[in-house]
């Protein structure tokens, strides 16, 4: 199929700029939904990794022209590796993967170059880990992949991009470049912004000290393991909805310390409000649509610090035969393991507890939590 | 036993004050240890739930005396508890477990009681869930337990405690009440407040709009969950330091804000220096007494939202007799399941992944991650 001949279709000439996780794992679910994919990188090393992993092949084994492009480069570098592919003629449509829109979008703008068939468009979802070699087709499976067209972007354009995002398994939306950035401000670089904060006012402290730390800073300041480099290219690209959204959070944490410098009461009521605030905050998160989360019982296991010891609980536990619906691993600090919360329907818990007893775990089934 | 004979041995009379979560999870690890545990709380209802679960037996069937004495009521009641019990004589070593430890020990000071039996502790666990149904004894295993003799607390009431800690599984450690509070604003009460306030500033989006937040910022304010009443009378208890550990994590996002409002390069070498900071933040709670955390490699399997596939994956896993040493489960925004890891070594990641593929399961074997 040529390119002019393009459709939503499986069956797509696709090309991938830029082989590290996003790019890779974009690959590998277009290339299991039936596109045919080609894969290309500065560094030759992450193509061989890709397409040895399945992405696709070479572009130096492909000349092109390609029905779509997706450019999964570092923010940075995204506007000028999308001028150039719309520049070569060489695809019909144009995407990105950017967690920055309008940075890229204004790059072109000011290059005047035809936005008709340019489409960006934010995956959201990552790993900790980056690399062609830690790329999964599975990565967008049910997450929100947001796609935004320009005032000039023609609708085949965005329904070519809009294809590829659901042959993903990701869920499409549409907003405005500066939408796009505005809410991920707020829901991605300041919260990003603020775990590197408070992780870095643990500096003072001593290593002994700092281990003392309960799951709940743990949890707070896992942002803070991200790569500086690609943070100070997101944040660049975006200083201003950043700024505005960071503000959002450090202003009542201003108020909150005057408060604080007052009297007791008015401590205890400035906390009182914010954590209020906050909890009203988090509900927005929970949910799916304001569907409720499923409630199941948990049966808590404690499993020691001695390999093997998972996979004995997940033997016994299978052997049980009752449904588990979720399973939460509480780690105690520094150690692989801690607590093991099996989730199940109330019918099954007191089967599951006595079957784990009975073969020596240590096993406490607490009363319904929420799933 | 009476309480002049007391020693550091099981065997000991035990009342635990206060029938919560915490309160009910020490009396049942401290019964499971052969304690002999009497259970009060100003609620019947929560005495009758957790002598139900084996706690132990009502205060109203033990006038007493006891050996050691546990307050385990909200960090406003706690002082005035403590001097009761202090007063009545009843018992030889009192003990509480809040999370602030100079409120209650400077209010026992203005109260002229006696000090030589008295010793405050912070067992460094909780939950999302509270009340006695929810407590398990294994809520302290290889936590933290930290004890805070006061200048006059003799020797034998600080060994009471701690084998009393230690009987509960967790790992105890002695510093000042003063110590404690400045540690724990910086660990624990500061990074509440910032959580509140990152999930309060998503008050002003749509439901919709919040719904597209990636896993990040849901772990970054998981705590913003907790309870406003809870948290109104620990910072009120423990302002000041609160105050200077929240304005260590302040400070820096006031400097970053100067830098975005500046330039891009400026907002760039801010963030860059940022989170750079915050990453080595973050290695201080990393592993235990800087002990590298194990490396495993990670098999990916996609878990559809269906009842019962999870408990199918843990049979088909265990079928495959390899040593699954870590499972994390990342969910899919408002869905009970999404990706679960299995993390084994790397010897038995190719037969694994063979086995769960040719069970029909969509995996995915990365390379090495950190464990």
């Amino acid at each position: 199929m040529s390119a002019a001949e393009a459709t939503n279709q499986p069956g797509q000439r696709l090309l991938v700029v830029g082989a590290g996780l996003v790019g890779t794992s974009v690959a590998l679910a277009a290339r299991a939904a039936g596109y045919d994919v080609t894969v290309d990188d500065r560094d030759p090393e992450r193509v061989e990794v890709a397409c040895s992993l399945g992405a696709g092949r070479p572009r130096a084994e492909d000349p092109g022209p390609w029905d779509l492009a997706v450019v999964a480069v570092p923010p940075a570098a995204t506007g000028q590796v999308l001028e150039g592919l719309i520049r070569s003629g060489s695809t019909l449509t144009i995407s990105h993967v950017s967690s920055v829109q309008l940075h890229p979008q204004r790059y072109l703008e000011t290059s005047a170059v035809a936005l008709n068939r340019f489409c960006g468009g934010h995956p959201v979802a990552g790993s900790e880990r980056s690399g062609p070699g830690f790329a999964t087709p599975e990565l967008f499976r049910d997450r929100p992949w947001v796609l935004c067209p320009t005032d000039s972007t023609r609708p085949d354009a965005v329904e070519a991009v809009e294809a590829l995002a659901r042959a993903c398994g990701a869920r499409t939306t549409r907003m405005s470049a500066a939408a796009h950035d505005e809410l991920f401000a707020h829901l991605s670089h300041a919260p990003q912004l603020v775990a590197s904060a408070l992780a870095a006012a643990l500096l003072g402290l001593s290593r002994d000290d700092a281990q003392l730390a309960g799951t709940g800073l743990r949890d707070t300041s896992r942002l803070a393991d991200s790569e500086p480099e690609l943070w100070a290219e997101i944040v660049a690209a975006n200083r201003r909805a950043v700024a505005a959204a960071l503000r959002d959070v450090v202003a009542p944490l201003d108020d909150l310390l005057a408060a604080l410098d007052e009297s007791s009461q008015a401590a205890a009521a400035a906390t009182r409000a914010l954590v209020e605030a906050g909890g009203r905050g988090r509900r927005l998160l929970a949910g799916k649509h304001g569907k409720q989360p499923e409630r199941w019982d948990a049966v808590d296991v404690v499993v020691p610090d001695q390999p093997g010891t998972l996979a004995r609980l997940l033997a016994d536990t299978a052997d049980c035969g009752v449904n588990v619906e979720d399973i939460r691993v509480e780690h105690a600090a520094g150690q692989p393991l801690g607590v093991v919360s099996l989730m199940v329907r109330s019918a099954g818990r007191a089967a599951l507890t006595a079957t784990l007893r009975e073969r020596g775990w240590a096993t406490t089934a607490g009363p319904t939590a929420a799933g």
